[in-house]
């Protein structure tokens, strides 16, 4: 298929309309059929030529839908094109030397069949293939790197910690409760469901969880039932009310990893804080963090986390949804906790 | 007058009234003469017997103005009893060791004429006293090591850093801005008025300063004008709209020092945040701290500071108000932005 000329094909696509505002709503994308793409590297160009097999819906692509100023870590989608994300690919043609064809990869794509990678330096080849292959959307990809890098290099933490995590059945947030677990912590996980409680409890070995949704008063739940003596490390992915609450329940020189806020990523009004003044008395390290930063320590992590996979010591729970077409909807839905584990739109099988 | 049986006197206090909510009045507090003291320390015992010289005024006693519960650093002060506070006092009589009748001490004491300090532990003693007794509740006390501390210890400055200042002319805002230019870096400072603008670029040698009242949109002002560059280094002292402006203004892996949040403790409704999410996208570290970890430090602040205050280094400015009588009104005046420089109480002369 990469050898002569190239075929040209019709070439699916999911396209961003137009700058959002709010929560992301299906009619914020379209998906069409009109465009074509010939299967070949353009002659002379480093670029590679994929087929798209897994797409990774991920929280950030909110912030690339809105219109982004001024930040050094993402930029906005453009109106018109394609969106574009993490995804798993099958190289058909190269013409970057370090690939080629038949060469499994991980990295950014297109959200479309067939994507021309024209920087090809940003994708990892994909050497463990005993692994299901839609893992290098989530536990082998970025977010497992997050969790990774946001738990063990930010928060420093100790045998015997107490860990709260918020959004913990997300992508993120079930890999950082089990890391904990595995190097002796005490881990409490906050989540959006009573299936969600239970899948952290029942299947993930927190040692416990409760539905934010129920809890009219988050400070008390925590200090009461979950927390007697104190968090001393806040996996925050949320923002907003839990921040408020966590921060009343910190121990002193604690450590509060800042990988997400996904409550404030449709806001427009300015979330109301009353407790970050707890930041002094308690001497707590508030970090964010950019996990493309540390992306040097990817084979560590790989080291790390490839025996517990094969092992069976890390759970991982995905929720794969078959068909481009179904892109919009996935991605929508991932705003509504909709999903349980890490959502993935499958384009094409690998074979 | 330590010998023998110790003289009674009157001793003039003032007298905290009940909690605070809001902003302190000085009808929350009152002053008597009712009290007699007994200028001895009690047989066996290892307390000590002070005459209280000066008081500091210091934005955190608001905090204990209000009614605590379950910080680890501060307590509550006892409705009925008289405030305390730091403070510079001579030892009239002690039952400690470490300490004589003639001695000059610094540490916690009561708003009062005299004190008996059951915990003389915590009183550092006076060995230089070629510089002002009264900056021994300023630049050479608890502010002087905020500043230290909070500068050096938690923001690791470098050469040249872009380095912000809120409340930039109070106690603890114009030393950091001077232990930064003596560093080497780049300093503006937030004020509240124009008197005090003029005084941190005319006699404390902040490269830029700005009355926030003036700048109705502090996010441009910062970046158009002070900090087209972005900052490196934010010493937080006010919390609130100018904490969410300085977040879009931050550079990438930036420092904020958390050191206080004077807006914010009078304040019964939250405050709102847009950007908190700027400590992702910039990997701003943000640390609260409380100086009172680092005494330990002590001596090695003042091996700095000493010789910068004798070569005529440093600025410092006082606002001395003579009386104990005056407490009230002048502790009030703190938190309308009254003072210029360092607020004390001068309650006796040295001799």
């Amino acid at each position: 298929m990469a050898s002569g000329e190239g075929e040209v094909m019709r070439n699916k696509q999911v396209i961003f309309r137009d700058y959002v505002t709010g929560n992301p709503k299906e009619s914020d994308m379209y998906v069409t059929d009109s465009s074509t793409i010939k299967l070949k590297a353009p002659q002379g160009s480093v670029a590679v030529l994929v087929k798209n097999l897994y797409l990774a819906c991920d929280p950030y692509l909110r912030i690339r839908m809105g219109r982004i100023e001024g930040s050094s870590v993402f930029t906005s989608f453009t109106p018109g094109s394609p969106l574009s994300g993490f995804g798993v690919a099958k190289v058909l043609d190269s013409g970057h030397p370090e690939f080629k064809e038949g060469d499994l990869v991980w990295g950014t794509t297109g959200w479309e069949e067939y994507s021309l990678i024209t920087e090809p330096e940003q994708l990892f080849k994909i050497h463990h293939t005993d692994v299901p292959l839609s893992y290098y959307t989530g536990l082998l990809g970025v977010p497992g790197m997050t969790a990774f890098v946001g738990f063990h290099e930010v928060c420093s933490p100790k045998r015997g910690d107490s860990v709260f995590v918020s959004a913990a059945a997300g992508a993120v947030g079930q890999l950082v409760g089990q890391f904990a677990k595995l190097m002796g912590c005490y881990v409490v996980g906050s989540v959006g469901s009573k299936e969600k409680v239970d899948l952290l409890k029942n299947k993930l070995g927190f040692d416990e969880a409760f539905n934010y949704k129920e809890e009219h008063d988050l400070d008390a739940a925590l200090k009461r039932t979950y927390f007697p003596k104190g968090i001393d490390i806040y996996f925050e992915n949320v923002g907003g009310k839990m921040l408020d609450a966590v921060l009343l329940n910190m121990r002193p020189h604690g450590h509060i990893s800042v990988c997400g806020m996904i409550s404030h990523y449709n806001l427009n009004q300015p979330q109301g804080f009353s407790n970050l003044t707890s930041l002094i008395y308690n001497r707590i390290r508030m970090e964010g963090f950019v996990v493309f930063d540390y992306f040097h320590l990817y084979p560590k992590f790989l080291d790390m986390v490839l025996p517990y996979i094969r092992e069976g010591k890390i759970v991982y729970l995905e929720d794969i949804v078959e068909g481009l077409e179904r892109g919009p909807a996935t991605l929508v839905g991932l705003f509504s906790g909709r999903n349980v584990g890490k959502q993935v739109v499958l384009v094409a099988p690998a074979e």
